[in-house]
This record gives structure tokens, C-alpha cells and sequence, in this order.
């Protein structure tokens, strides 16, 4: 689906707790920075759906485990990702272009964080929101 | 302590998931983005030291509780901070300038997750390290 990009994520051990990579200014999906914050989500809810004029998203999910669902209003596509530390499959970076409606969802029973670095400081007046029942929402592996 | 800044964060209740604030492009203490990353440190471990020439650190603590040390050895000088969700008294970004050696250690029992919003990319070449015993280290609120 046009305006999404997966770029997998390092993970390297180190003594006493690990580092994990988030976003360089030279890596692919990198479109200026603006701000990184912090949202949390509890598990099996929606925070959705949401749409940016002009910010790109990075996500992030360092703790716990989050659905992502990008919707296409123009073409009617629809992407699903999961994110996660657990392992390299889920470990990555989400970038999602302006223009799509996103909505994230808790997967796991713990803490879920996800962290977003956008291309621009928080501006209300550039995003719209819907209701979560404005487009369709499908928990993977069925209702957390 | 000369080249250290504290900066109070917000914690924005949310359904489904409280917004913490990170760090904007227009807050003090940015000095440039060049990569974000994240590290863990387990309970009673500490990670020190570490003396970066170029690099401007801005920690965050979304999860957990993270005590932070500075020493400057120009001056003698040596500053802590407890990092943290919990309340807003540990709630902030600590800004740390370079030419500072830095430690920080674990303090909370689960998950200790420190943000790093670092002014220019990994660059193995502008920092240095010394071992944990060239500067004294003092646990606040003894031994966790």
C-alpha cells in the first residue's frame, strides 16, 4: 500500500539491558523531525482513527505489543502491522506518510508504548478524527 | 552544575492509553536531531561511564525508574537525578551537554526504558569511556 514503510530495527544486547535503535536522521522514512512523544495503550483498545495533513509518522514500539491498521480512503486498501520488541519479525519501524487513517490497538496484557517520532510538532489543526466504527477494525489473532 | 537542564514534561491523560510528552524541535535543550534510541537497564546495574564530545543527550523515562549521574571533572562537580513516570517531580528531560561523563543505573524492580533524543547519530569516535570506578557512584535511596 502506497505511503507505508517497514525498516527493520536493531536489537544488540548489551550488559544490563539492551539497546535497541529507534530512528536516525539518515535512515529511510526520515522526513524531518518535529517531535517524539510517547502514547500508551491498554490492551484490546482502539485509539483510532486518526488522519495527519502534513505529519509523518514513525512508529516505534519498544514494550509490549500494538496492532496498526492503515486505511486508503482513495484506492480502499487496507495494512495491518504488528509491532513489538520480542522479536526481529515485529521489531521495526512503521513510517506512514500524511493522508492515511490510522488507528493502533493493545495487543499485549502488559504495558504497550509506542513511541512516535513525527516530522513536525503537534499541530491540532492539521488532523482530522473519525469514530473507530468509521472503518472496519479486525484484532489480529482474534480479540486480545 | 554547568551544562545539565531538567525540563518538566506533560503527561496528558487519554482513553485507552495516556500521551506523554517527549521532546519538540522547538524545546529547550534541542540542540539537532540525529538519532533516537532506547535502553534498558536492569535494577541495581549501572551503565557508566560514557563522555560524548559532540553529542547533546536528552533522556526520557517513559517506564520504570532510571537515576542519572554527571560528573564534571573540570569542576569536581557531580549532579543525580531520579527519571520517571510516576509523579511530576521525575517526569522531565534531562538535557546533559557534551564533555560530561554520564552514568545511569536501574531503580525500579520491572521494565527501566530510557529515551535518548541524540543530537547527531552513533558515532563511535566522538565518545569515551571510563570504568565504574573512576567516579563515585552513590545509589539514591540506598542499594535498590
Amino acid at each position: 500500500m502506497d505511503g507505508l514503510l517497514t525498516t527493520p530495527l536493531r536489537r544488540i544486547p548489551t550488559p544490563g539491558g539492551h539497546v535497541f535503535h529507534g530512528m536516525k536522521a539518515t535512515d529511510p522514512g526520515f522526513a524531518g523531525f518535529g517531535e517524539a512523544y510517547f502514547s500508551f495503550v491498554q490492551c484490546g483498545f482502539v485509539k483510532g482513527w486518526k488522519r495527519h495533513e502534513r505529519m509523518t509518522l514513525n512508529f516505534v514500539v519498544p514494550e509490549g505489543e500494538i496492532q496498526v491498521v492503515a486505511h486508503d480512503v482513495d484506492t480502499g486498501e487496507q495494512a495491518t502491522f504488528v509491532l513489538g520488541p520480542r522479536d526481529d519479525s515485529t521489531y521495526m519501524r512503521l513510517t506512514i506518510r500524511p493522508g492515511l487513517w490510522v488507528g493502533f490497538g493493545g495487543l499485549g496484557k502488559g504495558v504497550n508504548l509506542l513511541l512516535n517520532v513525527a516530522s513536525i510538532p503537534h499541530d491540532p489543526t492539521e488532523s482530522s478524527t473519525r469514530p473507530l466504527d468509521a472503518f472496519p477494525w479486525q484484532w489480529v489473532g482474534g480479540q486480545p
